[in-house]
């Protein structure tokens, strides 16, 4: 373990540092880019270890962190997702273990076709370049992000939250130990040694073109204000305004178990539901069961006058209701004229991100998760399945709401781009 | 054939009427982006018979435009790019018939797994939107651009060059012709009827969420323009700076015939040789032939002392030739230290379009194609093969020199993003 970096802070000069940090990155890419595969995983490996055995270390550091924000008042929901624990520390490491095991995405070839003058071009993975992650509280993002950005051959530049300072520079210690093992470059993870928040700002410039593309993970504010500022290309999802919509021909009781796991499962996931849509010709029998599935667990639920008739613990719904990501046990309930009623609910109020269909009828399905333009859609499974880990891909950076590049969970794959490589034979152009 | 549409002046207000094609392009991308393929083939079809049929009117329309910057000085390059003949609006026909046969991108499932719960997902192609398309004297983009996005669900909004007008409008009218037999939205592809400059200001700026990808087709000032202003994705390529590396390993008589052929095929089109790069160790031997066949081809080489000892006709070299994309019959030439020193060259002075290498020794091809950070790189064959059509795309939009989402030529393919489809069996989330 090395002796923990200084907090850069006061007389320096801030512009001239992010540049000089974005060029270290920026170097550090072109050789990551062309790193084997086992020298990333050895990195890895020892990174895993470094977390284990550092696990002191860090929870030192981020009781100092936990108790400056204490001092500060801060909320309690904000204490937690800052505090760290031994087995917050050992997920860390056990997710650093899952990017190890899961494919190097960077030179995979996807596609490989021959011309008719003979030559051969395939197109292959190659990593996007230097990745800027911009996080609030939650210091496990240095690692999550860091190792994810490593296996796919990018170099990483985060920012950390200010209130988290200390515990990020613990776990980022631990990352760079293990760069140092396999001989890559300190500069592949960098962690912006300053507090000071004009380096956000710096980051979104994209510092002279040595950031790539910036990831944020944090709250909406954090997302709207990359979104407004970035120079470069964002990954971002600002809201999951998704549905849940239970057409005539579904299962009552399939239909009761996905609304419920789709909203109360964890309500504050992007991929909980926040609107549950009824098709007309089931809600007599449909809905006051949904309702009391839902009520009976402690969600409240908003709907229209039709709605408090069925259920008199309903609460009245405003039009705000319909475009709002409520992060919390509530869900706005309408019963809609069936698909094509459900289709236009969700082109109209619908943030891309997930929409669900319930039902058994084939056809209903294939045209709802044909025409619904959203970055995943369900049939018969609850959408808090929107998630890399979920869907396979080991972990992911976030999740994107955008239809350039990268679209849903964000994993490695997601990380690279790719370029053609052309086997000739001396060929010329006609 | 419609009557021709009035260009709107004067009095107009502009952004309302941008604002209002914006919307009314969104409203037709959703109405495409689910048309069956037989649908969007049947407007193709006749798209190309009615550019066929109109040929006399777009010829005459074309005249009058050329009639009027004649009058106004221009140069006789810019008078050729604009002006049509009957073989140039044949081989539109032929371009929108090549679209018309290759496969339809849109729902096409590019990748299938199941999860250990039993869930599948999908991978599957939608497309992007709306695309914009601001290009400059050829009219011909009209109809390349239109029939191109049309094919990939998207709708277009085409901007073209004020000089080409009444000619973009002759073939814009063949297109609605198509859309209308097809019974499909007109407003899937919109010529912009506004001469006034500000229309791309407007659409740059993305009218409010309505274009969600800008598409430039012409010069530097045009792209960086759009680059510098544009609040949404851009596709393009700003500079094609190419270089073709001989090698120790090459077969001089291949080598002759690439580098005659990547710099003097076609010395305007993106994907010209602009740099010759000769390894040290083959200088001796290869390097008096190479600029020979250039030289004598009517080509301007220009090099250092050492390169004009070699061949008095070549021509001194300044520090800025080895950044300059000339369009010229213009190729710089350097001898540098074997395939480190190409590639050292290469990542300080390429703008990652297209490079070769010119080698017999395989393991040299396999570094270079590794590691040069290009949407094209290519082993024994000329840059001048950097073209959609090529590629055996059919067509493209442009070519794209960003890493993000489309890199390369810009076919079907690239105008498509995708979405998850997952198929449950009433799975929720542990």
């Amino acid at each position: 373990m090395t002796a923990p970096l200084k907090a850069v802070e006061g007389s320096v000069d801030l512009p001239a540092l992010m540049l000089q940090l974005g060029r270290q990155a920026r170097s550090a890419a072109r050789v990551l880019a062309i790193a084997p595969t086992a020298q990333k995983n050895l990195a890895l490996a020892a990174m895993e270890r470094a977390i284990r055995v550092n696990a002191a270390a860090i929870l030192a550091a981020n009781a100092e962190d936990v108790a400056e924000v204490k001092a500060s008042g801060a909320s309690s929901a904000f204490i937690d997702r800052l505090t760290l624990t031994p087995a917050r520390i050992a997920a860390m490491a056990d997710g650093i273990k899952v990017i190890h095991d899961i494919a190097d995405p960077v030179g995979a070839v996807t596609e490989r076709w021959q011309r008719p003058n003979g030559m051969t071009i395939e197109r292959v993975r190659v990593p996007l370049g230097v990745i800027g992650v911009i996080f609030e509280s939650r210091p496990n993002v240095t690692a999550d992000a860091g190792v994810l950005g490593l296996k796919s051959g990018n170099a990483v530049m985060l920012r950390g939250g200010s209130d988290s300072f200390r515990s990020c520079r613990a776990i980022h210690d631990c990352l760079v130990q293990g760069l140092r093992e396999a001989d890559l470059p300190e500069a592949a993870i960098t962690l912006v040694p300053v507090r000071d928040r004009a380096a956000v700002g710096l980051m979104l410039s994209g510092l002279n073109g040595n950031v790539d593309v910036i990831v944020p993970r944090g709250g909406k504010s954090l997302v709207a204000r990359v979104e407004a500022e970035a120079r470069v290309p964002v990954f971002a999802h600002l809201e999951g305004v998704n549905h849940v919509y239970v057409d005539r021909g579904a299962d009552l009781a399939m239909a009761k178990a996905i609304v419920l796991n789709a909203k109360m499962r964890r309500p504050g996931v992007c991929g909980a539901a926040e609107t549950l849509l009824v098709d007309r010709a089931a809600a007599e029998a449909d809905l006051a069961p949904l309702l009391s599935v839902l009520i009976e667990s402690g969600c409240e639920v908003r709907g229209d006058a039709e709605m408090q008739r069925v259920d008199t613990r309903v609460k009245p719904v405003a039009e705000e209701d319909w475009s709002t990501e409520y992060g919390e046990p509530i869900i706005a309930a309408k019963v809609v004229d069936g698909l094509d009623g459900a289709l236009l609910h969700i082109a109209r109020y619908g943030s891309h991100h997930t929409e669900a269909i319930v039902t058994q009828d084939e056809a209903a399905a294939a045209r709802f998760l044909n025409e619904v333009d959203a970055a995943i859609v369900l049939h018969n499974a609850s959408t808090q399945f929107a998630d890399g880990g979920e869907f396979g891909f080991g972990a992911e950076i976030g999740i994107a709401t955008g239809k350039f590049h990268a679209r849903g969970p964000v994993g490695a794959e997601q990380l690279t781009s790719f370029k053609y490589r052309v086997h000739g034979t001396g060929q010329t152009r006609p």
